[in-house]
């Protein structure tokens, strides 16, 4: 990663740092988005962060203090979207409803906060000229594929969760917008990932859970649900180099480890680090933990790993060291 | 096909048939909808048409008189779709913005009324309890394949149209809503559909153009374009066949014939059949009509032929078949 020292100025298009890259994360002040702020910014880019901050958080950028723009604003509001694409040279589209498990209440979470606000980005960059888009999907589009590991050329493209009809839902949009107004795209289809400032998934449940009651662990399903993991900064570091290394008009990798981590071992994991003993670990029973859930998902990540890049952690790895982690952030008795 | 003998009443939930099924066709005013009616009245359902006449149009059900129910209503009014479902043990979705070309100049339209209008659908059956859907998919969610003839477990799906954003788009809620909430699902990825009461497309433009000035007909692209097309009986046909024979969560088929036509041959086919001598056919040149124009799609077919489906025509049987009928419908001087 190069570095290139930057003047701080934090007033819009006043940057004096030549040739930076202006680039826009929806969803920057989140989860995955902020990991991949701190890298932008190390790279001397000029980063936007749109957030709602509906599960984004003020102090997963606050470091950054004026180096950053960050705009508070919903995709739905398309409006506000095109207030802040003038000028931008790649979007990096990571903002989306976080929690898979609410689509089964509440049926149209998926469709607006994914689907129609990736159109609303896609008309935003049509209506101000920006050519480039970088897409966080995900390995749902999968659905429950029969080849595994699954490769980014597998079909058909079953998603079994609303979730992931709308991740298929929006790379669609995406090719449709290169096919028809020549845009450049990225699809980045995640693994499950884990790390530091992690606000949902599996991992943190379970240190909630054991934070509540630290005798015993319930495990939704029977805990033989497997699936590819990767850490969170490894993530952000693939999205960087493969913008940087590829440059096809659709750009489709899968992000992920070589191996998988079953939720057994997850929750085996998990109370080893918290350090709680004779802790009983108890399973609802069943083949996946909710409607809508695939029980194996196991990625091939050698399209990325032919790119050059190398992640630091493979599944299993990525699990213990977010347990370590998410244990200090979230703080046990 | 069975034919069951019906006492007409046209009084909702009010039939006197035995095991007749209920059936709800959304664009069924509509080119292709229009056939289905006519199979399925029939073979003895109690069909409702739902449609907003946008395309539509009643002479091509109004024959069936009071054997019929008809809904005006627009699947983006969610109450009128609601209301409109209980009872159904099918629905055959088949409505949509029948124009591709549209969806570069108001790029919402096939977001609403492809996307967002399957959603509509679903929810109204997840709310009403109906569990079957059969839904017409297209081949354009094959993007430009790179294998061809192009078997329906192809993938990457990069759809170059928002047309075929929004068909991949449905597909995906549709498989959704199978695994979630527990649906079944016939998928029906449609070459170019062609036959009486078509109301767009390459042949209808042709006739219309001729019509106007029989001494020239102007071309879009350089007439290499070259796609499989079916007759509109044949797949309404396969549509009514397919779900009757198969029976699996997902019941995903492409409905085509095993062969393609150019555009150069569609129309020195509609120059012929429209008897007018002398026609210079003009070509505008480039590989594809617009933008987001497939230049060649051959779809394979043989999952449909297993099925033990053979359709009548041939793509340049359909084309000739086609111009014949819409020479006849359109009428010229």
């Amino acid at each position: 990663m190069k570095l290139i020292s930057r003047i701080n100025v934090g007033l819009k298009n006043n940057f004096h740092v030549a040739q930076s890259m202006k680039v826009l994360v929806t969803g920057g002040a989140g989860f995955i988005g902020s990991h991949l702020v701190d890298l932008l910014v190390e790279r001397g880019d000029e980063v936007t962060i749109f957030d709602n901050m509906s599960s984004g958080r003020a102090e997963f950028f606050a470091h950054h203090g004026e180096n950053i723009q960050f705009v508070e604003g919903d995709l739905l509001d398309l409006a506000a979207v095109k207030a802040a694409m003038p000028g931008t040279d790649l979007v990096f589209h990571l903002a989306a409803n976080p929690d898979i498990r609410l689509g089964t209440r509440v049926t149209d979470t998926d469709l607006k906060q994914g689907t129609i606000a990736t159109y609303n980005v896609l008309e935003s960059m049509r209506c101000a000229d920006v050519k480039n888009i970088a897409f966080a999907s995900s390995s749902v589009v999968y659905g429950e594929a029969s080849e595994m590991p699954t490769p980014e050329t597998y079909g058909p493209l079953f998603p079994i969760s609303l979730y992931g009809a709308s991740k298929l839902g929006s790379e669609a949009l995406i090719t449709s917008w290169v096919g028809t107004f020549g845009l450049k795209a990225w699809l980045f289809r995640f693994a499950n990932i884990v790390g530091a400032r992690g606000t949902h998934g599996v991992i943190f449940d379970f240190i909630h859970k054991l934070k509540a009651d630290p005798t015993r662990l319930e495990v939704l399903g029977n805990g033989r649900q497997e699936k590819s993991y990767m850490e969170v900064i490894d993530c952000a570091r693939a999205m960087v180099h493969l913008t940087e290394s590829t440059n096809d008009q659709v750009n489709c990798f899968n992000l992920g480890t070589h191996d998988t981590c079953s939720v057994r071992r997850i929750a085996e994991i998990v109370v080893e680090e918290t350090g709680f003993e004779n802790v009983s670990i108890e399973y609802t029973g069943g083949d996946r933990g909710w409607a809508g859930d695939v029980p194996k998902t196991m990625l091939d990540p050698s399209a990325l790993f032919d790119q050059g890049f190398t992640p630091n952690y493979d599944s299993e790895g990525a699990i213990r060291h977010t347990a370590s982690t998410l244990i200090q952030e979230i703080g046990l008795p």
